[in-house]
């Protein structure tokens, strides 16, 4: 089963297109946890919740060998059928790449990963040829500086940078497994890519603690199937209560996120899962 | 003392401009040897004749959690007066980016990074606040693929993208610490951007392995006090034989480097250091 068949699969079986970012950082979690058991709280309340979980490698690298240990073990006890998306944003020439894909895919058992488009196709390639794995390329991003590059108009067409990237990558995606991030946050960027590409799968950070508004986000973001699009929210579940009680909050918060997304697909043309 | 003293006292005390990337690839080394111990026989090889070492995250993180370990205690035998830039390319948004700041200063102890500008300002302002540690932003890389996005040109003023992202890291600059990765393997486009900014710190990877003319890349590249030009090889040094002799063939490697480019160096005007 490749990465798209089991993201698929895994949002049918729990009717939901959210994604949990696992981003654990000392100063927001309940004091005396460990990051796996923090981890593993968050997984044990929300994994009937969820379509795909997101770790950010960061976090995880901010705490150094102890915390890639971490990250190792979360990979172990999320379930099988759930997608694991691991969010690194690399991007390196051609031999360094290969090293960064081994790591990802192969050391941490990613299923999909996030990478930066900067260097070019040689530099993306040893992503994209592993055909059961999903690569989300960098698009537009979700953070405020995302215009100082991104929305640069190039000469060539009048398209902005960003466009540009979509469209190499929709001609790069011939084993069909490549993706775009689209922040939440700038839903008109997000309403023209998915006019232009209905397929495509799209990872959508930024809701919640970013603010990205979640019924622009649902409306503009959707596919016509409804299965490739993933909204990502950290922050917003992770800490949702600081106290004793963060497993049942991050639970509640993740039941609320993922039935307010199915409102609003309900409300929308068309059937839903 | 911050990253630039030191480097500038590096290159005074080695009388030399090569920094060798520290990029430990298990199918080139020699048989039966360790990451750490292959670094170190490395290091104590060539210590003498280079400005700054170079290790890549990636070559690292290939190995898991062993091979950050072995990273860590590479950074505790390489000498303290010599600086140690990690390849690391990170760029995330703000509250991540300052996770990756802390993995790469605070626990791995690098006195230099390398960044990408895909996300712009606010991704690598918590790289750039850090005024003792210095920052390079990746430019125009050495890799074949970098022209697909870097040599875009933008409507507004007619630049090619790694034009205007020199010129924003220019503007950004205030506590001096920033500096550019240019690859060896484009020496018109490292000649404009050391033409238009002589003080610029560089980074030059891509000579050796990845076929940069070295010649025409210390004519181009080089500063005004000649302080400020840093360049890179990794597979020419390392690998230079893969026998029981590799160490001596790497500093025989470096030694010729160093002196190649400080041979070309005073065919040019000016004083050498």
């Amino acid at each position: 089963m490749n990465f798209l068949e089991k993201l698929e699969a895994a949002i049918v079986r729990s009717h939901s297109l959210l994604c949990v970012g696992l981003d654990p950082d000392p100063a927001l979690m309940p004091w005396g946890k460990s990051i796996a058991d923090f981890n593993r709280a968050i997984v044990e309340a929300t994994a009937d919740l969820v379509c795909a979980y997101k770790p950010n490698i960061a976090f995880y690298e901010a705490q150094g060998t102890d915390g890639l240990k971490a990250l190792e073990e979360t990979r172990k006890f999320i379930p099988d059928g759930i997608p694991v998306i691991l969010d690194a944003k690399r991007g390196d020439i051609g031999n360094t790449a290969r090293a960064y894909a081994q790591s990802l895919f192969d050391y941490f058992g990613a299923d999909a990963v996030t990478v930066n488009p900067y260097l070019g196709y040689d530099a993306l390639e040893p992503f994209f040829e592993r055909r059961d794995r999903g690569v989300f390329v960098l698009c537009r991003t979700s953070n405020r500086g995302a215009a100082d590059f991104q929305s640069l108009i190039v000469a060539d067409g009048g398209k902005r940078l960003f466009e540009v990237v979509a469209a190499r990558v929709a001609e790069w995606n011939r084993h069909g497994n490549l993706g775009l991030v689209m922040g939440a946050t700038y839903p008109e960027e997000l309403k023209m890519i998915r006019q232009k590409y209905p397929e495509i799968p799209l990872l959508i950070p930024g809701v919640g603690a970013q603010g990205g508004e979640l019924e622009l986000v649902v409306k503009y973001g959707m596919d016509m199937a409804k299965r490739r699009t993933i909204i990502n929210s950290s922050r917003q579940v992770l800490y949702a209560s600081s106290g004793d009680d963060f497993a049942l909050a991050a639970r509640r918060a993740a039941g609320e996120l993922r039935d307010k997304i199915n409102r609003i697909l309900s409300g929308m043309e068309g059937d839903s899962f």
